[in-house]
């Protein structure tokens, strides 16, 4: 089975677990809707990816952390779409989950996925108690404070912030997850990869400030210009298209040389590769800023 | 330490692992005002009331349990105060989260509590692996979907409620969960406890009917006639005043009966006893019912 669809296994396992005759149906559609279909789910990816360089036994906790991960990636998209923070009514180029079930179940489905997370690693983990409870604190400290993915968003009402905090939490912290949970799923040490995740997560947040000046909204899905309406800091803002492009190619060499040599580098180096190509496409490059050379990943 | 200075030091306990110089302070001060000072903390009182009729060995497994329960409870009615539900302003006397910090805040501040919860937990059970397996299911389940306080809150967006199923979830769930937690964590058998956590929250949410009803709003620190103004069903309203607090003592008679013979069975009934009390306390009825006889718990 190859890793998008294991990937989209461990998601509708850890979904079918939150639905049932006794539920409301329509908190179980608002969920599906925030999960289904995905994006890229470039994060459960990772996990998989360094699972398997890592040689793990085990694929079925890899799959359930990796999932775990994003679907606390979902919570926070459905959240951040709320009125209160975006606003935004669209997002995978379909209606965002406020847009189609109202406020109050968008609030609930992210508390839901929140829980459904944690309930389906515990799940997979029951097995494997010592890896079960190093994953939970991976994705715990990934999610919540001080500097989890919704510290990352609480930045946003501070009346001062910390750029570096805040960049680190709202995006680094969950591809730091993803690669960690990869290593600790194979029961090996999660340090060496650590960099890795983080290089990624800064270059996915420089891609994002990107895409959101340079990307015509249909193509992207979900509104562009937000970052100037929030008045939230961007990397496109602060160093240009050009110079924001560059620094993204600067970061994916750098996450390409922080794999740590072993069987499956080779693997992973190609996933980093294509995984840049899809977030800053050489035809918008060309389009845009012409005149500056890409780095080959 | 008697029970109350366990439980507090097990929330701050919590909390304290969710902040830290890098984290954005206004979440902190949020999630510390969600969870300070608390209500009665009923449900991680049955926790370790229960925990100790099973004999624990480990009073800090089941004190971290109940205080994931009661984490979980604190951040339910931070998210039940947000606008787009009750829009309520005070709760425990004081602003409510929402009124005091904001819409943003309030959502932040709900989804890191849940998430402490699942962390607070792991960090008490990483000694004790199989109980912690065990408590995970038991605290997600009683919160998540399709049958925990989420899909409660969630069965008020449906155009037809299942009655029963929307008072279990709202309610119940977490009371079962904490007399189920108490045995878990002390290592024994849950279904004999299963009966008591669930007539104490039938009790419960029956006393919330009649107080939001017949109590004075600055006596119990929230808004009342809450149950109408949002269309809620509610025991008052279906039994009458007279009718729905003897059909409370009915069901705290129900829960004293169904302690299972144990050590500490004694303690329980008391514990049963003073919380009906505080309840309902024989004064309102007095003021109200005044004709109706109360069963002595």
């Amino acid at each position: 089975m190859d890793n998008t669809r294991i990937i989209e296994q461990a998601l509708e396992t850890a979904l079918l677990a939150q639905q049932g005759a006794e539920g409301p149906p329509r908190l179980a559609q608002a969920m599906h809707d925030a999960v289904f279909p995905g994006g890229a789910r470039i994060r459960p990816h990772l996990t998989l990816a360094v699972a398997q360089a890592c040689g793990a036994d085990d694929l079925e906790l890899a799959a359930a952390a990796g999932a775990a991960i994003e679907l606390m990636h979902c919570a926070s998209l459905v959240h951040d779409d709320l009125p209160c923070f975006d606003n935004a009514l669209t997002r995978r180029g379909r209606p965002s989950v406020f847009a189609a079930h109202g406020e109050r179940l968008a609030v609930l489905s992210g508390d839901a996925l929140i829980v459904a997370a944690f309930q389906s690693l515990a799940t997979a983990g029951r097995h494997a108690p010592e890896r079960l409870a190093l994953l939970l604190q991976t994705v715990a400290s990934a999610v919540g404070a001080p500097s989890g993915i919704i510290a990352g968003q609480a930045w946003e009402c501070e009346p001062r912030v910390a750029l570096a905090a805040y960049q680190r939490a709202k995006t680094g912290a969950l591809f730091v997850a993803a690669t960690t949970a990869g290593a600790q799923s194979a029961g090996t040490a999660c340090a060496p990869w650590r960099a890795l995740g983080e290089w990624l997560g800064e270059a996915y947040q420089v891609a994002d400030d990107i895409r959101d000046v340079a990307s015509d909204p249909a193509t992207l899905g979900k509104p562009t210009g937000q970052d100037a309406a929030h008045g939230r800091p961007s990397s496109a803002a602060e160093l240009g298209l050009c110079g924001a492009i560059q620094h993204f190619d600067q970061l994916i060499a750098a996450a390409s040389a922080a794999i740590p040599s072993c069987r499956g580098s080779a693997q992973l180096r190609t996933l980093v590769r294509l995984e840049a190509k899809r977030l800053v496409p050489v035809e918008l490059t060309r389009r845009l800023a012409p005149s500056i050379a890409r780095i080959p990943a």
